[in-house]
């Protein structure tokens, strides 16, 4: 029985088309984020299981990871997040890192879980990361580079919103406010990170069975409910609004206003699955309702360095997958162009003379052309059929007569226009036709 | 207990400045293949364990796979090579697909082994492929295409060497001119793969013991041990040297002659170790000592495509590994320095400024300069340690009076010398010194 041709379940190959614009994204944000100083750091795809039974999210190592046990007889995981490895990272070199440190990479990361709009089980994501900043200018610096991230891939601001929240905010709300116990906070928080992915019925029955009898007549549900539907700081109830961790809220929307990002504010709703989350946390959302999923999300985490046993750094960083952004890219019609690489394709007219006609090719390339010869012997017009399905604009025809006279027809295959000249002359027809 | 900040054993982190090599070489090897028509691919790390268990050397799937099942209940393997992906995909769209098809990817890949020098559990692997070429224009081509690479990282001829053999030539010899059967032929071949990491009196027993007695009676050990030593294909034995493998050869070497590679050639030892390779085989050899293993290997391998239930394509296509090429690089020191790619390091001498300060960091960053912005709020001394520690060339100060009159004190770290200037003059003398 012939070999399935098809990729594992989940997961993209990428033709020479997709990973063009994959090499448009990533070097674009490259781009950007090497303005800001940050450098590109990267890991080994496996990781040992311990690295993630700390303090990442439940959810993730139970049921969502590649896991198995190598031939070593060690449990290993493929990474589905890259934030416990960076952590790992800088802690081994805790004492001599110059700080603050600001590292970014482009892992690819695993999920087990069923295939969708915008999840799968393979993808690419950015980390941006900034460790050893405790002040809001983290976040802020964070924020900052996203929205330019977004800038320049020339989206606008009526495109995306982002959310802000407080886990310490959070904390004083559930525990202070509502007067949860902390069993009780920790399931309110996880119901509340599912919120938009339930009816608001479903998500009161659920609140209301995590509450006792004395709560529930004290109108903590209805305390709760009132909360979450207030989406400006200056409207929550004094106790909330005055809280430290809401004045940071205030303080880091009005940073970030100075900075000219007006599509920013505040959702009580907004939680990030992960626990090891400490303070600001914010989501960035596409404002067409197509991409209801958050695109990219982050915050501050000052806990993870510390549990390698080394001295705690405060740390802020965010996560933006590849697939939630070409989706908004595809949605908002800012993807560019599809075009080859490759400058002009080589007819050769006799495939007796590949010897003597490679002194022209190299020539060509040595001009800084990207030239592709086809050397399959078949007749001239199969070869430009070749070049044409491949969108390439320019063939250049080699013959005897042409290498005898160094003169060589040069056609376009766009407009058709065929007409001979010297290699210097055709090399500088092509740059030209490069620049438009 | 502190969780361990080493990484899964035999696989490497990649802090910036290794990352930063790894890209240089990449971005070398990606400008070089691009000049030949050669576009980028990619495909999931992970594939169903079926896709190795066709054509590929036993050893490698019996020993050295990462391979598990999932949680649907499939077994899936960490891709230890890409040639048998990149068949799957030319396969997939066999019909539409322009040929020939010149396509590249760098992919990670991992084997089980004991880590050593050169061989890590993973490494990067540049693979270069060539689909619908049936003649040595192929061969050729993918030979120039190294050559071309090695001059890109600034490497001579004498720093390294290429060793041919055909596969239809071996076969020849083993079967007709040594007259073995099937089985004793692909046991001598594999034991001729190993030959260079066995002593001569070691290499005689065991291919002995491959023998029949009729064939030890008639001198087959002699005939092979002869063959050899023989370095030159016109010292080959007449039955040998007139076949067209050997003439094949001979046209091949002529052909990279021509093309001015005249470190090349015949090698009887060389055989590749996966079984799927048809024809020409190369690999390329350090000439010092140090590195003694093969530091790529390719060959034409017509058969692949075609176990997926299509028409065949002839195909040829090399791998080259990115810890052998850094190993060679390092050996003949062809490394570039080490750079930062800030260009300027912020320091606040007030961090209440931070607000203020927006504009004119924002206005550094459109003007093209990379900037690192200190927020720790530490004195000046201790913020331009860490640009030091960075080799960041330039530090620019930011107070109060600063900010009022539009003039910055910069600091070249390297000298200790310090002006003050607009920010457009600035950038300039900035990018200036970038240009040295």
């Amino acid at each position: 029985m012939a070999l399935s041709t098809k990729p594992y379940k989940g997961a993209r190959d990428f033709y020479p088309e997709d990973k063009r614009l994959q090499t448009y994204l990533f070097s674009t944000i490259r781009k950007t984020v090497a303005k800001f100083g940050y450098e590109e750091y990267d890991a080994p795809i496996l990781e040992p299981l311990e690295l993630y039974l700390a303090k990442t999210g439940d959810e993730i190592v139970n049921e969502q990871t590649y896991v198995f046990t190598d031939r070593g007889d060690r449990e290993v995981v493929i990474r589905p997040e890259m934030t416990p490895t960076v952590s790992r990272m800088v802690a081994a070199r805790r004492q001599e890192l110059p700080f603050p440190v600001r590292w970014f990479s482009i892992p690819n990361l695993w999920r087990y879980e069923r295939p969708q709009r915008g999840r799968l089980r393979e993808h690419w994501q950015l980390n941006v990361d900034l460790f050893g900043v405790a002040g809001l200018e983290a976040e802020h610096e964070l924020i900052v580079v996203v929205d330019e991230i977004f800038k320049a891939f020339k989206a606008k601001h009526d495109m995306y919103e982002i959310k802000l929240n407080n886990r310490k905010l959070v904390d004083h709300f559930l525990l202070d406010y509502l007067g949860l116990d902390s069993v009780q906070a920790h399931s309110v928080g996880k119901l509340i990170d599912r919120k938009n992915k339930m009816s608001e019925a479903m998500f009161e029955a659920q609140a209301d069975a995590i509450l006792t009898p004395s709560q529930r007549e004290a109108g903590v549900l209805n305390k709760l409910l009132g909360v979450m539907k207030i989406k400006k700081l200056s409207h929550l109830p004094e106790d909330l609004r005055e809280h430290d961790s809401a004045k940071d809220l205030q303080k880091m929307l009005d940073l970030l206003a100075a900075s000219g990002i007006t599509n920013a504010h505040y959702d009580p709703t907004l939680m990030r699955g992960f626990d090891y989350y400490t303070g600001i946390v914010f989501e960035v959302f596409d404002t067409n309702p197509e991409n209801n999923r958050a695109m990219l999300g982050g915050g501050r985490y000052d806990g993870l360095v510390g549990l390698f046993g080394v001295e705690p750094v405060p740390t802020v960083g965010f996560g933006w997958g590849d697939v939630t952004l070409q989706n908004f890219l595809e949605t908002h019609e800012l993807l560019p162009p599809k075009k080859t690489p490759v400058d002009v394709y080589v007819v050769m007219l006799d495939l007796n003379l590949y010897e003597k006609a490679q002194k022209t090719i190299a020539s060509l390339r040595s001009m800084g052309m990207n030239v592709a010869v086809d050397m399959t012997g078949r007749k001239a017009d199969k070869q430009i059929k070749s070049a044409d399905k491949q969108a390439i604009a320019f063939a250049l025809f080699i013959g005897a007569k042409e290498l005898e006279e160094g003169v060589f027809n040069l056609k376009n295959l766009h407009t058709g226009h065929e007409e001979a000249h010297s290699i210097e002359r055709i090399v500088t027809m092509i740059k030209d036709h490069r620049r438009k």
